[in-house]
């Protein structure tokens, strides 16, 4: 079977609460950081359709872009 | 700055409650998947020590592996 990486970003505009949350904890660390975003991803085995799942489950099209590369 | 990407991975061995839960739902979609694996990605601007900031925070090392890739 094939093995895909599914990456799904948060879209320009929407607020990433992680991100902005990790942001203030490096600084509480004492790291100087200037952004962090945040995104998921799903490494899938299969041999069905990755874009069709994308679509149906693993992405919110209103706030989500995805992009699926094949690493195997 | 310079822009890196932290990957999150769960070490082996350590349960995927996420991934085995999104195995299952794809399952229940019609889609014929083998396996489920999710990580965490964080991209950060910044000049400071990255690999710092993953031991200190980003991750946890009793369930994680994680990589830094300089992007930009």
């Amino acid at each position: 079977m094939a093995v895909y990486e599914v990456r799904i970003d948060l879209k320009e505009g929407v607020l990433d609460a992680e991100g902005k949350n990790t942001l203030k904890a490096l600084g509480l660390l004492g790291f100087e950081v200037e952004s962090v975003k945040t995104s998921k991803l799903f490494r899938i085995t299969t041999d069905d359709d990755v874009e069709a799942m994308c679509e149906r489950l693993l992405a919110n099209p209103v706030i989500h872009d995805f992009s699926v590369t094949k690493v195997e």
